[in-house]
């Protein structure tokens, strides 16, 4: 049962914002047993939208689209919906309800182009959108479904299970392929591939193995017929020993806190050039506040010193990018939070506040736990967001690590 | 001037990652003068990849790949690359010694899997990658060209500037059509709509007018034919007017730190739900450290006391997420950390910790500055990551609010 996503929006196209709508709605058809076959990205243009929603059509069951239905004069997807579909454009009475709902809530004043959400193509059923004004269009054609959804990204993950159920209820598709995915971790990707080289060779046709490498672990997707699929996971697993970390794509934060969560131990962050990177990405696992307990973001050095209590000699002597700083920084954070473990992390994240020696992409690392205390000098390419995202995930590696070694 | 992206690979189809290559190339290529038509999304299939590429060829000049080009055998761009534009595969010595270099200096030992890298079709240029092993491919067929670049997000982000110069260098595309973004605050997309609706019932044929909301601000894009466009964009200014926040898209942290800069003050935050998203997201802004001085993330009560200075009873009578706790919590930071404004939140992010009269998106958010205070109770839609992007927004937009009005 194949389905293929339709994104709409001169936005994407232009490059103003990325598109988190489609890792959303795939791995939810995924997971119900649709084959996501494509996805295509168009503008704002009658012309390009009604192109990529009749090929979706042709080559899918199910067609999903997100974008193209807010109140103002760039949005033009319904009305090439109704062209699509047949029918008229017709004012729906509870849809203009939901928009009072949503806007008294909100606080705001109703205007009469907000109104205009309300008028819909007769030949689609509405769902109504809970948590924005523009609803969710469904339409069917010579067997084939397709559902219009909001671009809003929190809209459409909120309505992203009533889409879901609804359209496996209508179809019941069957899954005839399995998936499993593993966290792997303490490999590189070439070394792994030549441990996995013996069961590449001997696997049954129809099955794939793919690498989905990131700092400081591997995600491998094992992926086949559901009849032998069982036994090929068993097989995939005993290669793996004890390089496998978890089932399931397990991010490096999840790894760490699990690990903590084993010893009975807490931690705390102390981070001048990741500024609260690390303590964003802890938080955004729920139930985290068993094992974290907080951060202190020391950007300038007074408050290095004020919280963390990093000697001003050190800091005038070596700068705050240095071993004794960040090692200051580790100790001064566990201490003042009451933590058991600890990061921290001082560094050049760019593009400015390069210095004689110290490059941006320089980063003095530090972690510690009650029985062991780690610091390294990382030198680490690419922009600003690169520099914080590898400095965070290196982190939390070096946390987990010295944990596993200790 | 056509531009056509591909993007390569299974795990966007089934959802597991979020492509963030299309902005990158999209925006860059926008800013040189090309009309980017249309991404196209397929998995690592040779004949889906062939057929994307051949499609996108056939409606673009100029056509940039990602993905598929790494050592494990899930990619096989290159074969189906080879396929298309002719010629066998050879082996690149100076690809060789890029590999090696880029390995040595991770520390990393090569195999015999990672030497393939080297390996590139005779029908291509290659164009070395600083800071990766999977080299830049340039093939070009009836006057036009494909680029397939490497998929991991960093990589392509940091040879993007070479395969743009190199990209205009050949087309010399000529910029008919002008493009400015301005960053309005303060009003609601439908109070900004009517405002404008006289500018777009008179603006001339050819021009286009987006609106991009998101919480605090929102992003107009004008877009029209180059001889026209200054004039009209001084009309568009004109209704604009106080509600004009900046030129360009202007995220709400570039508009709080603009506006502490403007008056010479520096911020700190206290962060319970928003985990230090929040000085994530004012750290991100190169620059920021002469207003940003630091953050305390007081994820447990015991930091909210020992840092921050909330009393216990507080926490006892009222619980953390409570307007009191989160007034001392913004005091707290800004006596702590020596700053002159503050944000604080404490809320529930969910999807646990709901209790009888706070549910799930419950959150208190102060802000202070030196001649002012204010406390607010928010509930915000959504899962744990949409409240807390919401929270952190808000707090940041409600700290520019009070600065503005005091």
């Amino acid at each position: 049962m194949k389905a293929s996503i339709v994104i709409i929006g001169d936005e994407i196209l232009i490059g103003r914002v990325a598109d988190t709508n489609t890792p959303a709605i795939a791995s939810a058809l995924t997971a119900c047993g649709f084959d996501v076959c494509g996805v295509r990205t168009v503008g704002d243009s009658a012309q390009d939208i009604r192109s990529a929603v009749v090929c979706a059509m042709s080559e899918a069951d199910i067609v999903i689209s997100t974008g193209g239905l807010g109140p103002t004069r760039d949005d033009i997807t319904k009305s090439v919906l109704k062209d699509i579909f047949g029918g008229e454009l017709r004012h729906d009475a509870s849809v203009a309800q939901n928009v009072e709902r949503v806007f008294a809530r909100r606080g705001l004043a109703m205007n009469d182009l907000t109104r205009t959400q309300a008028v819909v193509p007769t030949s689609c059923r509405v769902i109504q959108n809970t948590v924005g004004t523009a609803p969710v269009m469904w339409f069917e054609k010579d067997g084939k479904v397709m559902v219009a959804m909001p671009g809003v990204p929190a809209e459409t993950r909120a309505m992203l299970p009533t889409v879901v159920d609804a359209v496996v209820e209508r179809f019941h598709p069957c899954i005839e392929r399995m998936r499993r995915e593993f966290t792997v971790s303490g490999i590189t990707e070439s070394d792994l591939a030549e441990r996995l080289a013996p069961f590449e060779d001997a696997i049954p046709g129809g099955f794939k193995l793919a690498y989905l490498p990131s700092p400081g672990r591997i995600v491998l997707r094992l992926e086949g017929p559901s009849s032998l699929f069982e036994g090929q996971a068993e097989v995939l697993l005993a290669y793996l020993g004890d390089k496998l970390a978890g089932e399931g794509v397990l991010s490096p934060a999840e790894l760490l806190l699990d690990a903590l969560r084993k010893k009975n131990m807490t931690m705390a962050t102390a981070e001048s050039c990741t500024g609260g990177n690390i303590a964003h990405l802890l938080t955004s696992v729920a139930g985290c506040s068993d094992v974290f307990v907080g951060s202190v973001v020391s950007y300038s050095n007074d408050v290095k010193m004020r919280v963390l209590g990093v000697e001003a000699s050190n800091l005038e002597k070596e700068g705050a990018v240095s071993r004794d700083t960040v090692l200051e920084m580790v100790r001064g954070v566990r201490k003042a939070l009451g933590a058991s473990c600890a990061v921290a992390t001082s560094g050049i994240a760019g593009p400015g506040g390069a210095t004689e020696g110290k490059p941006v992409g320089t980063v003095w690392i530090a972690a510690s736990t009650p029985d062991a205390e780690t610091v390294r000098l990382y030198h680490f390419d690419g922009d600003r967001k690169a520099v914080i995202d590898r400095a965070s995930a290196t982190a939390i590696n070096l946390l987990s690590t010295l944990l596993h070694e200790n």
